[in-house]
């Protein structure tokens, strides 16, 4: 009756594509070789050797022998997922028996790469139709292989109007005894291809935001058991920007991101992560500033918020073009407003262990307290932010811990840079929390 | 052929729940007592007695009875409608069993509630075929008990990917001989655990403000003849920020909105109506502000812009990083640019008149104009700006007056507040224009 | 199998209506007549003599004969498509009648302008199964009058939610052999009646922006193989609105643009196609800010942003409430991270040119370069930007030419302007480039 997820993992942090042949090196395929290393939070959770657009047309034949012999090599150890891309095209019956040619290749067991290889991605599909078309070849593989059915899973990279339409009617479609849709795993949005196929355009070249589309593939994925990936993101100097680009992901409920580096990996396995310390934002200046601690207060430094003292308990406090003379109370009930609190890994523990405790105790709601000294122009103010938890919020606050303990069971390889990020103490009480 | 609505009332401004069984007390019974006699703009168009998550539930059988008990008691004399929520689940038989079972004691016309109750809502719904699981017992109900079918209206809350998505199929669903969908009253958002449902996160563990979700969900309800409510708004103490998100919830067409106190429900039963005074916003540092009338004129007296007569003639204005020189002419043009102007109640019925007016003697569109002094650093400019009205015009101004004449049909108990908000002339031509 | 478009017209860039029969003048005809004679940029892509709002419904009948006697006299000659509007609406079936009768007498071949006709306009559609009656009543038409099947396309207003969620089902509907839906071309928003049907209000009138059903529009014409084309832009004065919404549409992929006013045909027309001469933006205060030119330079001049160069080769910039101390390195970074490149016509086809090159060559990807040196309070920086040019790159960058190229093909009349405007040398590349 439910939404079951139809794998182990419950969340992907990473999806990290690789070229399966390069041309001019000597070996062709050492940037796969080289990924099939990657180990801790370098390595994704999932690996995509992809013999579609990241390999040139004339190596992708060389690309199916590569990924079957660095695969069947490598493939033991690697510690995340394996889902090689091959090729596909919604338009294209030439292109579509090509990738139906390359999964049967990379998945016969004779080449020793299949006990490997957890499923395929399928590129620019099309109507929902189209979807049971590449689900069909899957079928038709296991069965001429001997492999469960069922039991490659396939992803897709959404990158057409009909492709986001269809993640709407995923959920019904799964169901149906003529196909074995139940295979589905990831949700992947393919931005710079979607961009073309809606011929948008925008001036200086660059993607536009598509925030429409990056909610319906997390809703997609929600109402059909599945996980939401964002594509890529091309500015690889700009981590702060890759930064930005997730937090609004995970506010749309899309947890995983395409990494195209290491140094993406890295940055894209931790972002979902709760923060080793809280910190304290405040509005100024339109935008939210994130504090910093001295000496256990908060101190705000810069110059679009200004406040002062004029008399005993009578205080001037200055943002943009606002002048506002507030007695000690009206500046207390102003700088909450304009203040927030980012909980760490400990807080959101504390938290839920102390709701634990008060629905063992038999009260439905607590109130959680945060409280700190701000700064401000020398001036100092202490506020205390309250916040009801009742069962809702519990579950809600549970999505990053639900989370840590997933990474937690299936990426032992990550287990040590944990325990230096945040203490042995409290990745132990993470990991027990809520269970 | 259209889409008709099937309830009498157009709009519903207020959602207001109240536990139906808190522990601990003398009377169990008591916050849903006194919900009950509330009157006026304290009173909801919509309460509910909820016998879901604001109840323990450990508590929710007492609730039933409590329910029943204060219905019978209160509910001819409540003014709004009486729509107790009941437990449910998409994932989980046993509580739809339960869910039934509240709804099946609730309406025994033997316990003599079922008179006063306008119909259930049903929370945590999936997809279509789960409503209808829900609008069969429903059916059930009302052939057991001797009610006419389709009597109980059902409300569901959007709370999944998938309930989301059944809002599209809803208007095509509800013509079916083999359900009663017609009885299909509100569709509620439920961004808490919406959220958790899609695994979102943010930093500081907000909701997510979810604008598509809130799009679909106005559009399903327009497509079907339904009413759209948004969710709860957690921050009580926040009325700027309940305020805001209602305007934001009614340019999407979005009126109604949960409410969590009597508090909440008087800024809510409030918020869509015409203002009693018309206002000038004036753009300034990126922001829309307010203009302060004094003796008539609108001043400005933030930092953000400032405004020079520099010789005869000849003005500079600054705003943010730029100067700009402008003759009389062009500042002018660029003050135009840069207000608008909120009309009040009178405004909105003074140019429905004239419209009709003008129609009556043939024309089809006529120019409204509204002129005002402003005052930017003492400087004063004159300006003046023209709509065209037409009859498309004309209609969509005449949304709040619809809602206004709606409310004042509905709810005579707000008569008195009525005409001491606006003044009995205005009220008596606000129900009379447009019909 | 792939979505095949059925018209020759690629992109429509302007959707221009005209008042069929004006009461009051000698002529009722004389806007229709005007509007006929409208050449190159002045001529709208499709032009829609507007028999149902822009007509006062008492001169509809003298409308359909003014529509007659224009088009046929003028329809030859006229640039552009010709598209009437007629009368529609998805619940009452007498205005359905009337927009049947319509289209029944303006496409008679008797009265000769049929053969300049390409197509019909229908407002205020419903759910897929009201398109559906349209469509058959194009059918009946086309039979009674001895025209070819499908040879009148169908364009629809979208102004109500079930005309929203029919855009989702359209795709699929196509096919169907009970229909002649492939007949479908544009898919136009139109957000008056729109808003009137969500019931949305906005405390000073104006429009919502309805970014959702913007995106939903251009989803569904990209799904189904049609163009996507936004509703009209009120305020006529506003000529940088009606740019800025321009720009917003072009990055969801919503390329047309209703035009109330020849002027208006001018710059949608104009704002799609990629500009003469490239430019830089910088970040500042917020907002991106263009820069000017001045001998080869890229000057700021706004006061936004400071820098000054306090040592050798160490500087502070100044940016809104931010202090940064930075050496030259640093500078440069932080700048880049601030500006980007609006390409010209020329920059597009030169890195089209040299990416066909390199693939020619059998390179996959090239990194092309745009160097501004940057003066911001005096301080001159030199900064370099880089972009990786692989297939989908260039593909995404090809979808402006392709616009162009569309153009070119189509409007001769248009052909004098863009050399004018670009100079013939580019003009012949740009035509030339990727085919």
């Amino acid at each position: 009756m439910s939404v079951t997820r139809h794998y182990e993992r419950e969340f992907v942090r990473t999806f990290f594509t690789s070229p399966t042949a390069v041309d001019g090196e000597d070996d062709s395929a050492k940037m796969l070789r080289s990924a099939g290393q990657l180990r801790g939070l370098q390595a994704p959770d999932v690996w995509v050797p992809d013999n579609e657009d990241a390999t040139a047309p004339n190596m992708r034949d060389e690309g199916v022998q590569n990924i079957i012999e660095v695969v069947a090599e490598q493939g033991a150890e690697f510690p995340g997922e394996i889902h090689p891309r091959v090729v596909w095209h919604r338009e294209s019956p030439a292109t579509r028996y090509q990738g139906f040619q390359q999964m049967l290749e990379i998945a016969d067991p004779d080449n020793g790469a299949v006990e490997h290889i957890d499923g395929f991605v399928i590129p620019e599909v099309g109507d929902i139709d189209d979807w049971k078309k590449a689900d069909e070849f899957f079928t038709i593989i296991e069965h001429e292989h001997g492999l469960e059915e069922g039991s490659l899973s396939m992803s897709v990279i959404v990158e057409s109007g009909e492709a986001e339409l269809a993640m709407g009617d995923l959920r019904e479609e799964m169901g149906k005894p003529s196909n074995n849709l139940e295979r589905m795993f990831l949700l992947v949005d393919g931005e710079v291809d979607y961009t073309k196929d809606m011929r948008a355009m925008t001036p200086t070249g660059e993607l536009p935001p598509w925030p429409e589309l990056r909610h319906n593939t997390s809703r997609g994925a929600s109402a059909a058991g599945l996980i939401a990936v964002d594509g890529p993101y091309d500015d690889i100097r700009d981590v702060e920007g890759y930064r930005e680009r997730m937090k609004e992901n995970r506010a749309k409920g899309m947890t995983g991101i395409w990494s195209l580096t290491p140094g993406q990996v890295v940055e894209a396995n931790t972002a979902p992560l709760p923060p080793k310390t809280g910190s304290w934002l405040l509005e100024a200046g339109g935008r939210e500033v994130e504090l910093e601690e001295q000496d256990g207060k908060q101190v705000y430094d810069g110059d679009d918020l200004s406040l002062e003292e004029v008399s005993d308990g009578s205080y001037v406090l200055q943002a943009g073009g606002d002048r506002l003379e507030l007695d000690k109370d009206e500046l207390t009930e102003e700088l909450l407003d304009r203040t927030a609190y980012i909980p760490s890994m400990n807080d959101i523990v504390d938290s839920m262990e102390e709701f634990e405790a008060a629905k063992e105790a038999g009260k439905g709601a607590i109130a959680m307290t945060q409280a700190a000294t701000l700064v401000i122009d020398g001036v100092e103010v202490d506020i205390s932010k309250d916040r009801m938890w009742d069962e809702a919020t519990y579950q809600a606050a549970q999505t990053p811990i639900t989370l840590f303990q997933d990474v937690y069971e299936h990426r032992p390889d990550q287990h040590e840079e944990l325990a230096e990020m945040y203490g042995a103490d409290i990745v132990e009480r993470a990991t027990a929390v809520g269970n």
